[in-house]
């Protein structure tokens, strides 16, 4: 059985504040948890937060968060971030930050996993795995879904390729982007107005800890994309 | 807090059986609880088996349940299927079938999960909601989650937008595709060689669960589609 539990009670971020040190503070972390943090307090905690109190500001940090603009509809530009990653506006948005102010995506989330990770063993000995996620569309569905932008300790995808069906024959592809999966789960108990911005899920395979991060196992790089 | 538990001990699906039926043999379900069923069965209880020993029949019904190919890459077509779904060789594969057989989605999957309900109501007289699952690729991340094909009792999507964020500011779009995600929560207890073919999540927000279905919320139609 897997378990999705948010912690509550966590403090407004602020730049410079260890996310790590504030979820033990709050939560009795286990052996391979996985700690499943919303890149806004991430981006608190970096200090990404940046003064953009007009249309035009917040269009002139998209495009320098961006790599290139894939599509635009009225205010929405589909972009490649410097990251790799497709999303709305450079995943920048404005809810939940101070009036004029607008959130840029952490520079590195799997670097930012790798601390939050680093920061909750310093405090408590316990070893554990990271997902920092945020909110995107899909090409070809409608609506979001929470995705995994950096992990730590947590496999980005298990690679289930060769392993034998019930059959006993061969599955051809079976990469599962469990991280992706984690991220939606750990979703489904935030509302989006309730602070919820760290959820613990528990009972995750052993097998799926490991090391590992998104721009190396997620990100699909442009030449192996059919539909940029 | 929300729980995920695989249902064990299920049979082999043959054309004709009661999936509900079996389902409640087996697991104590409770009001509001989510059934999340691979496609997989349903296609095997609906007789969707077919008989497709050589790569030409394979390609024949990979053709016969789409309405056109957007792109093929060696032995793999991404398709449109009739159901509006845009998925690899149109959602047919040959895991966990007899040899020989390959296995056809669903032809209608929000009706199969509406059966599934019923069938939970009239053996059990518990409300629960049901999601028909598989597991597809996308077009921007590396590997397959697992996304909704049919809902039933439950809202595939669900609209936050005019929600009031943290700060009262309106939020401008959160319609969260909720089913989507929470097949992908279901599929992390599923090992693909295991033959957990069916998993409740437990502990979803009540007002999650009303009327809805796959084909009217979350089915893009190619006219909003900036990337088809």
């Amino acid at each position: 059985m897997i378990s999705i539990t948010p912690v509550y009670e966590l403090p407004e971020f602020q730049k410079g504040m260890n996310i790590g040190e504030e979820i033990v503070k709050n939560f009795q972390l286990l052996h391979n948890d996985v700690v499943v943090v919303t890149s806004k307090v991430v981006s608190k905690a970096e200090g990404r937060l940046v003064v953009a109190p007009s249309r035009s500001d917040f269009e002139k940090h998209v495009l320098s968060e961006s790599r290139r603009v894939l599509r635009q509809r009225g205010d929405m530009m589909i972009v490649e971030t410097h990251h790799g990653f497709i999303c709305a506006n450079a995943g920048i948005d404005q809810s939940n930050v101070p009036e004029g102010y607008i959130a840029l995506l952490p520079k590195d989330s799997d670097r930012s996993a790798r601390r939050i990770r680093d920061q909750i063993y310093a405090k408590s000995g316990v070893k554990v795995g990271v997902i920092v996620s945020d909110t995107f569309g899909r090409s070809w569905r409608r609506g979001v879904t929470d995705v995994a932008l950096g992990v730590a300790g947590i496999a980005a995808i298990v690679d289930l390729r060769g392993s034998l069906d019930a059959n006993q024959r061969e599955l051809k592809v079976t990469e599962v982007a469990i991280a992706d999966e984690i991220a939606s789960a750990a979703e489904l108990v935030k509302g989006k107005a309730s602070r919820v911005a760290v959820v613990v899920v528990r009972g995750v395979e052993d097998s799926y800890f490991r090391e590992s991060t998104v721009s190396s196992e997620l990100v699909r790089v442009p030449i192996e994309d059919l539909f940029r």
